[in-house]
């Protein structure tokens, strides 16, 4: 059974972070794709060939030549970039990247990624959403600029996994509606994040 | 510095399948700590002192003979048991580990542990219940007891942290109200994760 990334078919919705960061990744490390447009608001991952492929119905997906299928963003991110400096070497420093990948799933996508896709994609006025979860947001926001305050990047000196899981949604923020001028470390931070990645600020 | 675990605190919360999977991994590996009880429904993870630890407010967190402290109980587990059998060396073994531990923390706990939380502890009254809750922990059951069809342990032959991490919850399912006599390689698959650890089952 071959690793061989050299074709890859990347199933993702172009306004999801999740997705976005492993396009990130593929880019990054130039290893080249087919990217599938997979819209979570037209119900294209409840699709019965899409629940064949990954059962949860969620994007992102990687499907390798031999039909390997792999889900989960963040395993997919690590899962290409193996070997390659996003992973520290360095088993501290790796350990705290996991830390940042899992709390950036429990703690960091539910709310950023929430509230944008409430009030950015669905609309909702203020009034129809939760008030705990900008509440949430604030928290998140002010952890991570806490963090950053005399960092480069979130783990070690260089640009890791952590750095690009964070980012893929917090540099969509605004969209959120959240203001990052009380977090100039963040600000700083997404500038250095989109530089490593070649990326347009979104801003 | 040392990345010996000979000398390593945890503070946990008995109750929390999170912190139970730092200590099943501990003790299966045969690693000495000292066990602090720290409770999330008493308010200690929101205390000064613990926020100066782990600013996220939760457990489980492991603080090491030089201070160092690691948060997220599946980052955790990773840096226990580097080098060991329950994180498989087989690359892609390695990823779709990665892939249930990341869809335990986002879609599996979200759903077993917080329906456990508001019954078992809270003692929350069905009608109190978000209806969407127990729907979602039925579909994370169903997609477990399907893929366990044929299969002994998640991923590869044998025990591993997707293993740890996904038994953890499911183990006390019944305290979530949630009937497992219909998901029959879930209870299989329980035992075998039981015997692996040396743990007493819990029904």
């Amino acid at each position: 059974m071959s690793l061989d990334n050299a074709a890859m078919t990347l199933f993702g919705d172009s306004i999801s972070g999740n997705c976005l960061k492993v396009k990130y990744v593929a880019d990054h490390l130039g290893l080249p794709y087919e990217w599938v447009e997979t819209s979570v608001l037209n119900g294209e991952t409840q699709a019965p060939e899409f629940l064949a492929m990954n059962p949860a119905g969620q994007v992102p997906v990687v499907r390798f030549a031999d039909n390997r299928v792999l889900a989960q963003s963040n395993a997919i991110m690590l899962h290409l970039a193996r070997g390659t400096s996003l992973i520290p070497s360095d088993p501290w420093d790796r350990a705290q990247m996991f830390q940042w990948l899992f709390w950036e799933q429990y703690s960091h996508e539910p709310a950023i990624a929430v509230l944008r896709f409430q009030k950015f994609y669905l609309k909702k006025a203020d009034s129809e959403i939760d008030p705990a979860l900008p509440a949430r947001c604030g928290k998140v926001l002010a952890l991570m600029n806490d963090h950053l305050a005399g960092r480069s990047f979130f783990v070690g000196g260089s640009l890791s996994l952590a750095d690009i899981a964070l980012a893929a949604y917090t540099r969509f923020a605004h969209q959120a509606g959240l203001d990052l001028t009380d977090y100039p470390h963040i600000r700083a931070w997404i500038g250095r994040v989109e530089r490593g990645l070649n990326l347009d600020p979104v801003t």
